[in-house]
């Protein structure tokens, strides 16, 4: 292994770079690990660490943007896949481990009797969105503005709203170039947390309206709980419209052995799944009530919505899935947060330490810093300036330099959700 | 284990079964290894066969849907992921597997400059399909009629157009109950093979054109492949236009080690990948000319198209995908094409031993059964009656009895793509 480290020009790090330019475009295939002047590479992970390829360990507090709920390599998932490999990863035929985690899952949430899976959380959103459609016979979704739902074009609507064209009212503005008028039109966008903003919007589209998707914890704010108020009003409101409630769990179902529904008592109609789930392998999942979730049903001829997927339920992940969840229970989640709690004290104590001018938010374990001391309640308290910007990415170097979290170095974990 | 044997009352597979219906609709997750009663469930693989759960070995001429082109459990395969699970699954890094899996690819077609990858061949399809609209601003996409590119719902409109509803120009007509107005008016559906009416269509649609998404050789009717005189206006067209050719191979890519692009000259702009280049663990890509992938470029800021993904490129799947491709060289290729002709002609003498009014159709190492004996050249010419739909659930027992495979049961090569 090279002398060099991350980022000098002989490390490892540099010379996979190259290679990954020569290939894909800007040497990268997804956008988030991206930093300057290159990505570290990760080499191998165990536990709640990372050695990228040039032997330098790090604390990993993103650990795969939140989809391994026992840090990497878990011993008992690690056997598990060991065995399962020699028997086959992916087959046209269901398997045992399907219906494992189905159970499982199942068992964990009171609205949750019948589960679909998919591959990825995007799929998982999508998927659950063409099945209000299919429900309600509308075309319309409901989202908070700014808030991140996956790649799924209706459900990235508002993800990057700014000062200049975000209005009074939350607009309906597209996040890719090219995104089609009739995306923008299906997209009506209400203010997180504002019960009467919300409600005055949703009622004026009320006969359109398919679906209103919520995330109790929005992770683009920095993990800002919806209020009580809010989603009982979404609740309310679904109910009188005939819309479906869909809530988010893909990141929140974290937060409980139950998910966000059970900890701060969420009565969705569907909820969609991701990450932890999967137990560090590909995965997504929509959820709910047997009188919704029979939109899939297939027993009376073509399902009002069919959903399948080649890889969707395989056994790899099915099998890895159980025990990440059999793993997590409401102990493990009740210390999840007493160490969330400390980190973020910790944090806070450093950045006053060091006349930081951010904050870090969040609860349980999930966490953001801020390069600014607003209060964050939505998506517009939260923005931030490019100015602000720089603090963010600027907190790696401080907490090095505190020590506090044994001189490891938590690039990833302090990264603001947004560097464009 | 149980004596007793799909699809008896007291089988393993009925058992699962009853549990899985009890949390999944229909007891399902999937819904094209649906069959009467209920479903057989696999419990191993092994190359070219599947053991289930009731000990029931059975060769499996589907492979998952095509996805495991060295059958199950490849040993090379199999030795690298209880490897590389050791190292972890999944990280918020990039990793030198990504890189490889990467420059495997681009090596196999000309046009293969830059790739993306994404979780699944869905997943693949929407990128592909938002690329093209961030490349050209414009929203509509041309479809062929019938034609199968994943669950994008887009990407799904006339996938199960009839007689009743199919008109003389195809219909632009979702998939699922409540697909939106604006994805209907945002697809124009032309008929495979038939280059006249095909460019009369696209021409009449021509400034709103986005991209011409083509399959090679459509898996839903029969793999019959595109005629040079259909691509070559298909690639004339899109270049005059000013629209994106995206070319889906995600089944066609086995037929050569370069792909159908390579083995029928085509030149497409953007190509759709899945199935067998992730080795038999979830994956979607999307290669292409720089030109044209540099949509996702990062480095001057906010990407035209950013696009991203949790488990995207994971070490799992890199590892697994790229064995599969170095261990499918073209002479392998070869090897397949013969196999697939021997098949083809066995069961073509099978039903004519038997007056079996119907016929296999395909190439390379891609086949399919229909009821009927009509030429197939699109969607309309391979449509089957239900009673010609009868005929192709039947074959089942007819080569059995011939013997043909080896005393085998098939039941799921044989199954028509659409049992609604």
């Amino acid at each position: 292994m090279s002398a060099a480290k991350w980022p000098e020009a002989h490390s490892q790090s540099k010379a996979l770079y190259d290679r990954a330019s020569q290939v894909m475009p800007g040497g990268i295939t997804r956008i988030l690990p991206w930093q300057e002047p290159f990505p570290v590479y990760a080499g191998s992970g165990s536990g709640a660490y990372v050695t990228d390829v040039d032997g330098t360990r790090r604390l990993d507090l993103l650990n795969n943007f939140a989809s391994l709920i026992h840090g990497h390599a878990h011993p008992a998932i690690v056997a598990a896949i060991q065995e399962q490999v020699t028997k086959g990863t992916a087959f046209t035929l269901p398997t045992e481990p399907e219906v494992a985690l189905a159970e499982t899952i199942c068992a964990r949430a009171e609205g949750f009797e019948w589960i679909r899976f998919s591959n990825s959380g995007s799929e998982a959103v999508m998927c659950a969105i063409k099945a209000a459609r299919a429900i309600t016979g509308r075309s319309k979704i409901v989202k908070a503005e700014g808030v991140y739902h996956g790649s799924y074009d209706y459900a990235e609507v508002s993800l990057d709203s700014s000062p200049e064209n975000w209005g009074d009212d939350p607009q309906s503005i597209g996040y890719s170039k090219g995104t089609p008028e009739g995306v923008k039109s299906d997209v009506v966008v209400i203010p997180f947390n504002d019960v009467d903003a919300a409600e005055r919007i949703i009622l004026a589209n009320r006969d359109a309206i398919a679906a209103i998707i919520i995330d109790p914890a929005p992770s683009y704010f920095g993990f800002v709980p919806v209020s009580q108020a809010f989603v009982e009003m979404i609740r309310r409101v679904s109910t009188e419209i005939g819309a479906v409630f869909i809530l988010d769990e893909v990141i929140t179902f974290r937060v409980h052995s139950g998910g966000a529904q059970t900890r701060f008592n969420i009565k969705p109609d569907l909820t969609v799944l991701a990450k932890i789930i999967g137990g560090g392998f590909p995965v997504g999942a929509v959820a709910g009530s047997r009188k919704f979730m029979q939109v899939f049903d297939h027993r009376e001829g073509k399902p009002l919505l069919p959903w399948s997927g080649t890889f969707t339920a395989n056994p790899i992940t099915m099998t890895a899935g159980k025990i990440a969840l059999d793993l997590y229970t409401q102990a493990e989640s009740d210390r999840m947060d007493v160490l969330g709690d400390r980190l973020r004290a910790g944090l806070t104590q450093a950045f006053s330490n060091a006349d930081y001018p951010g904050q870090v938010t969040g609860f349980s374990s999930m966490f953001m810093v801020f390069g600014h001391q607003r209060e964050v309640q939505d998506y517009r308290s939260g923005y931030s300036s490019k100015e602000e910007m720089k603090w963010v990415t600027a907190v790696d170097e401080l907490v090095n330099a505190d020590g506090l979290l044994e001189r490891a170095r938590c690039h990833y974990s302090f990264r603001a959700p947004k560097t464009f």
